[in-house]
Order: C-alpha cells, then sequence, then structure tokens
C-alpha cells in the first residue's frame, strides 16, 4: 500500500502561488537544457523500408517527462524506448484524459532532417491540454526536445521519396485516483515510428459512407481539440461502413448534412461555380472541426496561388479558396450538373486522399479522379508540399532540426 | 524491436469463423474456471475506515484477463494488486478505447457481503464494449471473478454504516500500434477500493450551473454508453463552475434547455401538479443519458410505491413516476410558483445527492432541502435502497456473493 500512497499523492491541483506577489513558486516549466539522455545499449537496425506499416515499429529512444500540480515538469528524459509503468487506477485508464500530435521528419535532399510546422503542433497541444484540464507544455522547449530525439535516431528517418519518420507527443493524466478530477500528475512522452508512403502503389482513391445518423462532433463538443477521446466513437461506424463497402465515414452535421471532415481527416471539395470558376471548399473552424495543419497549409498554398503570390503550375488559374459550410444538397446538385470536380482528404499521415465515391440516402455520388486516380488540385498541393517538406522549395514552415538544439 | 513486434501482434480482428459451419473456432471465452490465483506474500492491513477518501486507497489483489482478436479470452488471474505495463504504442494513451463500471459491496447486517444488481452493470458494460469496438465480457464468468475477488479480500469490505468497498472493472484496448483501427488486443481487469460513505456528516447539498454552452452529449454520440471518454471533456466545465461557486454542472440540451443530468450524475427532480400530486420526473433514455443503476432502482423502487405492490413509508401517496423531458423553463415556472419540491442526483458512488440550488441565465434557483438537507424523497430512496444492499429488505437486487462462486 506504501507504493500505492506515494503514487496518489495528496498535492492539491495549485500552482504555489505566492499570496503577497502573485508570483508562481517552485513551479518548473518543461526545461529542455535539464534533459538527461540515457543511450540504448544495443541499438537496433532500422527496419527495412519496404516492410514499413503505419504506426507498427518504433525507434530506439523515446522522451518521457513527468508533470504534478505541486512543482510543474520534471526534467525530462531521453532514454531506450520502453513500456509505461501505470497504476491500473491511473485515471488515463478510466476518464480518457490524453491528446496527442501527428508530425513528421523528413530527410531533405541534403540529407538534412526537417521537421514541419511544429510552431502549429505546439499552439494546438496546449489547446487542447487546457480542453481537458491537463497541463501546458512549453512547446520551444519541447520542439527542442523532439529535434534531439529525432536527431539521436536519425537512422531510422527513412531517405527513400515519400518515407519519412513519423513523431507522436502525447499527454496523459496519470494520477493514481478513482475520482473524476482534473488529474494532479501526468505524463508527456514523444514516440518516433518510421513510415513508407501511404499510397505505395499509385492512388488508391476512397469511398466513403456519408450517414447523417453517425455524428463525429457538437457545438460546445471536444470536435475541434485533438484529444484521444475522439477517436474510438468513430471504430464503429467505420467498420459498419466497410460492410457497406466505404472505407470511410463522411461526417455530416445538422439538418442540412453540412459535410465537416472524412474518417480523420479534414475534406476539401472543388466545385466549379456558373461562371465557371473552380472553388475549393473545406468547413470552416466552427467549434466541429479539426484545426489540421495540413489543411492549414493546403489553404495557405491556395491563396497564396490565387492572389499570385505563389503561383502552383496546374491549378486553375482563378481558383476562390473558400473556408465555408457545404451541404449534400449542393454536392449532389453539382455532382448532377458536372461541376464536382474533385474531393478529397487531407491529414499529417496521408497528406492528401482522393475520394470517388459517397454512399448517401441509398445512392452513390461520383466524383472524378482521372486516370491517375486523383484529381489536379490534390495532386500539386501534394508535389508542393512535398517540395517544402523535402527543402526542394525554400519556405519557412520547412525547419532544419540542426538549427533547433 | 523484437518485444515491440511481438506486442503488435500481425491478427486480423477475426473470429476464425469456420467457412462451412459458421461456428466460431479457436476463440475462447472468458472462464472462471480458468482462474489462476496468486495470493500476495505479505498481506497488507486494511486502512482505517475513518480515513478512506473516495477511490485512494486499494485491497490486496485485482483480476486480470487478456483478450486478442485470434483467440479470444485467456484464462484470467487473481495475483497482487501491481502496475500495469504496457508499451507507449498502446492504443489506450492515444484513442481513448475504454470504458468502466462502477458498483459497490457491503458486508450485511449478518457479515455476508452482497453485490447490488451486477446483472445491470454486465448488461452496460457489453452495450459499451460493442460502441468503441472492444470484445465483449461473459458477464456471469466476470461476476463470478469479481465475488472471488471480493471474497479473498473480504478483510477490506468495511462493516461500518454506509461503508462499502467501490468496485472497478474496466476493459481497455492496448494493440500497440498508432494506426486508428479497432484493438485487436485488449485487457480487462478489476480493482477495489474500500470506501467510506459519501456524505459524512450529515447531507451537503450541492449547488449546479446550468450553462445551456457547456454540453454533454448529444444524439449518436456516446452519453448513453459508460465509456471513459465520457468524462475528461467535463472536467474544465466544472473547474469553470466552481470559480463561480458552483461545484456540478447541470447539463441541459437543445433549444428547450432540457435537464439530462447532473456532474456524473443521473438527475430526479420532484414537481407539484395543479392537482396537488407530487411528480418524481427522470429524463427518458433517448441516447443522451446513462442508464444508471441506481436511476434504474429509484424508479423501480417508486413505481412500486406508486402501483402498491411495495409501498415505501413517507413517500407521497399519489406518487406519479415520470421518464419525460423537463425544461429549465418548467423547472423556473415550478419554483416561482412554489411547486419545485425537491432535486437529486443519483449514482452509484454517493447513492443521492441532493441539490438545493441552480444558477441558470444569471439568477439563482433555490430548491427546498428542509433542516436535513436533503428532501423526503431521496432520503426515503437512500433509505430503502441502503437496507436492501445490507440485507435488512429481502430482495432479489441483493446477491450474497458466497452463492456466486
Amino acid at each position: 500500500m506504501a507504493a500505492k500512497a506515494a503514487l496518489n499523492g495528496k498535492q492539491m491541483r495549485s500552482f504555489h502561488t505566492d499570496p503577497m506577489t502573485g508570483e508562481k513558486t517552485g513551479y518548473a516549466d518543461l526545461d529542455y537544457g535539464a534533459v538527461t539522455i540515457e543511450k540504448i545499449q544495443a541499438p537496433n537496425a532500422p527496419p527495412p523500408s519496404s516492410t514499413l506499416v503505419f504506426g507498427h515499429s518504433f525507434s530506439d529512444h523515446m522522451v518521457t517527462a513527468n508533470w504534478n500540480s505541486l512543482t510543474g515538469w520534471a526534467p525530462p528524459a531521453i532514454h531506450p524506448y520502453k513500456p509505461l509503468v501505470l497504476d491500473p487506477s491511473s485515471v488515463i485508464f478510466h476518464y480518457a484524459p490524453s491528446l496527442f500530435e501527428g508530425m513528421k521528419a523528413y530527410k531533405d535532399v541534403n540529407g538534412r532532417i526537417r521537421l514541419f510546422r511544429p510552431d502549429m503542433n505546439m499552439a494546438r497541444l496546449n489547446r487542447s491540454a487546457t480542453r481537458i484540464a491537463l497541463p501546458e507544455v512549453n512547446g520551444k522547449e519541447l520542439t527542442k526536445l523532439i529535434a534531439k530525439l529525432v536527431s539521436l535516431d536519425a537512422d531510422f528517418v527513412p531517405s527513400e521519396p515519400g518515407h519519412s519518420i513519423y513523431i507522436r507527443p502525447t499527454l496523459i493524466g496519470t494520477q493514481a485516483a478513482l475520482g473524476v478530477h482534473p488529474a494532479n500528475e501526468a505524463m508527456l512522452f514523444v514516440i518516433l515510428s518510421p513510415v513508407g508512403p501511404y499510397f505505395k502503389s499509385g492512388f488508391k482513391p476512397v469511398a466513403l459512407e456519408a450517414d447523417p445518423n453517425k455524428v463525429r462532433a457538437w457545438p460546445n463538443g471536444t470536435g475541434s481539440y485533438k484529444l484521444g477521446l475522439n477517436y474510438a466513437p468513430g471504430l464503429q461506424p467505420q467498420m459498419e461502413a466497410a460492410t457497406r463497402g466505404y472505407s470511410q465515414n463522411l461526417w455530416l452535421f445538422g439538418p442540412e448534412h453540412l459535410l465537416t471532415e472524412v474518417g480523420t481527416m479534414n475534406l476539401f471539395t472543388a466545385i466549379k461555380n456558373d461562371k465557371g470558376q473552380t472553388e475549393l471548399i473545406t468547413a470552416p473552424l466552427n467549434g466541429l472541426i479539426l484545426p489540421g495543419v495540413t489543411r492549414d497549409s493546403i489553404l495557405g498554398l491556395a491563396r497564396d496561388h490565387a492572389s499570385g503570390k505563389m503561383r502552383i503550375e496546374g491549378l486553375p488559374e482563378d481558383l476562390i479558396v473558400s473556408e465555408r459550410e457545404l451541404s449534400m444538397k449542393e454536392v449532389e446538385q453539382a455532382g448532377k450538373e458536372g461541376r464536382l470536380m474533385e474531393m478529397f482528404g487531407s491529414g499529417t499521415a496521408v497528406v492528401v486522399a482522393p475520394v470517388d465515391r459517397i454512399g448517401y440516402e441509398g445512392r452513390d455520388i461520383h466524383i472524378p479522379v482521372g486516370e491517375e486516380g486523383v484529381g489536379p488540385i490534390a495532386k500539386r498541393m501534394l508535389d508542393t508540399i512535398n517540395d517544402i517538406q523535402l527543402g526542394r522549395i525554400e519556405h519557412p514552415w520547412s525547419v532544419a532540426i540542426d538549427e533547433l538544439i
């Protein structure tokens, strides 16, 4: 019982605020400078790139950092990849206080390793943390820890085209006590998984089931936060859709059947208007939508193209970029009139995933994908983002890790 | 990497269905008869009952059972309470595949240990499992495992009035792989926590904040399942309510501000109608409401009283029992006209929790609680449920564990 009592702790959720000055005392921030590094004794050979399955193999090391509400963040550690050891009463097993980020690092054309927009992930991580009463994390320090970890496991970063190492920062509540209260203990960890291209041999467009009775998010809910708890409820709807031949759910919302997201991705739709202009549409950040880094990047590139700031060859010259509501009625109508040009999901793992079919109210809506299995906008976006990630285009979004540490 | 590869597994989510007969082959059910028991070497002294804090101390043993999609349930084990050891890529840390139940065991007036309606918990556990693609559990076998565990740790079951041992069956997805897929590995565990009465020295009514912008559940969501993921999103709203002097959230739904639940409890409201009859109202099981065992028990007792099947002294003779929608407008109106008689939350941990105040749209609605701090219906329900739990009233809801194993 002694060990359990120690795990339980008796701390209050308090930041030791000095009553005179209002300053937080004794509360430590996450500090890259305090990191301890324990290297693996017998390094493993990285798995052959041809065998990689997303998220199934991991590099030799990981980051962990522990937090408690009394003293803040303990010094972080980089150490060999190993299991977590947690009391069975730990809140993570009972009340789902967990959030994560998905990032990638790439070997560029010169062999330098680069991150893509890590500041976006750090900002989102902290929004997520606040939503479920977990502690905030100093994003700059965590980015340095990630850079150091990736540099230590550089051999695990594949250099083949389309390959990368997937980075999974995760924050969980760990307090060992069964009451439903904000956790007074938490653990941050980061693991790395070498990954191949999502589409190994050409694009395979996905078919979506759009069932208005399957709901991903709700106003004032948690759909706009990257929390673990948004994911488990989607498993059963996906299994059901699969029995009818659809690989992902198109999540609709409200009586107008607004398109929100697809599976675990943001969604883009290209529709030609009556003036013959192409409008690229994605749902607005209205609280129902995950603010995806790839979503934001595609919007940014599309707007820079449309404004002439950075033209992308092959995109419609008069592209209109819209964050707005889009209903199934409008999609169906555009389909009937031959104006539905393209649809694709976006996310860190896949970058873009072309859609060729939507099952809706007992019928199928077909979307052109051309001979390549991908529409022109998705393809240009993928190529441009890849070029930035690999340093073929100089761009502030791409950050070399050796400049961080 | 070898250990990690083994954890990851290569199994498909398949039940080895024989293609000729359709029978599941090689797939094992949870089997109490196969349990292995390892007793603690140096038993701990149970904590003094006066020191008990809900969910902070645990008994000497626990149940665990592992499942995988290829072979089903491995033989369960009862062994000393100890930490769980899980790969950091385990889905439980990333996508919230977790569910739990809350049950209690009591020492009755003759020293026999009794469970309360375990069949209800087992049925709900399996509904929850299906909702997040976790395996179903044979409820009868799990009930026997729980009975055996409690009998082994009988010294930890306090015998003082109002005390009990809280039982926490938990089921988590454990597969070590980062893709968002149904887990092909899972773990069931049961831990026990001796607990004292929720109200140690008389009732302390709770004040609720009713903010229509805080949402617990929505149609086709997960609000009617006992999943871990329903709990973390309530932490931040509760912290906010606390800054304004309210201890729990009254969760409203929809434009009519319907009353749904309170904190992590079901909700009952007693209103006098224009004929002078008392109506006891709780929200219907419309998909937004957790089907609480205490809720069901209160409804059952109230209906048996109203029908004359089992009268409860002190309850209004002409009690009307309603599972129906109730709006804040109706509650406010009843309050103004002096017809709002009583309000209380219900749940396994507290049994009943009287409410004396609701903060709503900038004003407070007051609810009578009398000198005792609890209304007559809540008090009679608590006493009757306690009498059944302690075997003072013979009732089929109360099950002695020695009859189960």
